[in-house]
């Protein structure tokens, strides 16, 4: 078997994320460090309330990717750790402020910042977290790297703006919720891969691949998230069932389920949903997923995500193969069958 | 009469602002337009809740100091306008964000982001113009201004946490207060100068000058706000009064009545606080004034405002006379002598 085979074939044990950054796993411990060591010259109610915040269980997969891209580019300058924890800030800053206008008590198992310390606290710390991952990108001499994270950033708000105000809208399209989730999830897989192929001096093809790769991961992690909120258990994903529908957020299964079923059924589902909205009624959520399952809404929006990273895995094929390009594609396979 | 004696002499009438920016004020239109233009690429729900927030009423006391200071030094090259929309950009940021810990539902009289939007919009809008701010100033060669940006909107975020720390604490001490204030408002204040003569290559001397009247007046600027809130006219003021009192925020007034008293009128006084913080009982505000005015707070912290005033005319006082300047005396006044 060549390389290209044995990686393209689906695994049947999918590998852990420990297994898949072996080969940087000392450099991740170093953004995890340099993320550590943000609040340090600051007042103490930042260094406490920022050290009580930087989870140890954060997955770093964002970090990871952009070290294994580097790795894989034989880029050996430092900045990249700089910059795995400044792109790692933003998607904390994120999730701060995504757990306030979700109101969410937990998150990988984890109390929230929002339920430990508040709203009030957790949105100020939300915005240290943007501003010192912005500022300490700052310091590389490359001036188009400030410029695409804080691009990318505003692409972030933009596209949680943007979920907010299509709360409820059964009438949401595939092709509108597709933009939103590239806006919000994966424009920062994106600018991730980009970032680190300017770091390592990509050539062009090799940055074409690399983006790609990086838009059809985030794509794929959203769409697999989305899918874990009505499947997963919350015994492995850590965080409540159904947090996305009791926030009124219309994700891909929904929309599947809506868009397949004809018009009875499609009055049946929205009549569900309705008494779920109004009445936040649990009892009926098991019909809704019965309903979804039945619609095949769960197997259609799986194999939505599997076409993502298939088409990830082809783009990081196209790269030279490494011990790096190797743990890409086993990235593309563990966002597909992850169940955190 | 020199010029000098001229403007040294406190004014029978304070100047408006208008009168004041008059120098500058087709360039502080710019500013404006600037401002309006941010969210002109981005997406529909963005561009309705900016330009519903970005209010006409917007003092642009910020950006105005900075076209002052720069036309003060000839500079003409036009990127003090967009600078000036950065700095304004920031300022409008923490202000939502504050909103939405205040609770505050009106802001200069006209409803609050937070009002309007609820605080989920909010969060995001803040977002938006903090990291749009920080963006757009990336424009400018000069890398150190991006970073004295992004260093002041964290100083900010820093202040507005430790001030959050200690509400209720009714032993926070004066100096903990102004070392607050100064983080939270008057960095920005400062910063605004350090630009204005970085871009304008003020001298040494000039450029120390300018510091240190931006840092003085942003002192001043938060111990008339702080003041306002307790003796101002709501109608004029264009918010409710005593919106710190109810956020458990310990200003000045209260510390120097509290520092004053003698052991007995101190428990009087706490003993008030406590029932005011437990009950939030509106009947008990009118004995807090009366034992506030009693105990001579209100004048003692006018004082310090105009202690902070006559630095920052001092310090003005040692640039060359011009137009620019004279404007910014005035605006020493205005900022001790408003009513809004």
């Amino acid at each position: 078997m060549t390389p290209r085979q044995l990686t393209l074939t689906s695994p049947n044990r999918v590998p852990t994320l420990t297994e898949i950054f072996r080969p940087i796993s000392r450099r991740l411990s170093r953004v995890d460090r340099a993320l550590r060591s943000w609040p340090g010259s600051s007042s103490p109610v930042v260094r406490r309330l920022a050290s009580g915040t930087i989870s140890k269980q954060g997955k770093l997969i964002r970090p990871g990717i952009l070290l294994l891209i580097t790795g894989h580019l034989g880029y050996r300058d430092g900045l990249d750790i700089l910059l795995a924890a400044a792109v790692e800030g933003i998607h904390q800053a994120s999730l701060i402020h995504d757990d306030i206008i979700d109101r969410s008590d937990f998150r990988r198992g984890e109390q929230t910042a929002m339920q430990r310390f508040g709203p009030d606290y957790s949105l100020l710390l939300g915005d240290f977290f943007f501003i010192r991952s912005i500022s300490s990108s700052l310091s590389i001499k490359d001036r188009e790297i400030p410029r695409m994270l804080a691009e990318t950033a505003r692409l972030m708000i933009e596209g949680e703006m943007e979920e907010l105000a299509e709360s409820y809208n059964f009438n949401l399209s595939r092709a509108r919720y597709l933009k939103i989730i590239e806006k919000k999830t994966a424009s920062l897989f994106q600018t991730t891969c980009r970032l680190a192929g300017r770091l390592g001096q990509a050539g062009k093809k090799e940055a074409e691949a690399l983006e790609e790769y990086g838009r059809n991961l985030g794509l794929a992690f959203q769409v697999t998230d989305d899918l874990l909120d009505l499947v997963g258990q919350p015994s492995r994903t850590g965080k409540p069932a159904f947090s996305d529908l009791k926030e009124g957020r219309v994700t891909l299964p929904l929309i599947l389920a809506l868009r397949k079923a004809d018009s009875s059924g499609r009055r049946k589902l929205t009549t569900l949903l309705e008494k779920i909205k109004d009445g936040k009624d649990e009892q009926l959520w098991p019909e809704l997923l019965f309903q979804l399952r039945n619609a095949g809404a769960f197997h259609q929006a799986h194999r939505q995500a599997a076409s993502f990273t298939a088409r990830a895995r082809e783009a990081a094929g196209r790269l030279q193969p490494s011990v790096y390009r190797q743990s890409l594609l086993q990235l593309a396979d563990f966002v597909l069958h992850r169940e955190q």
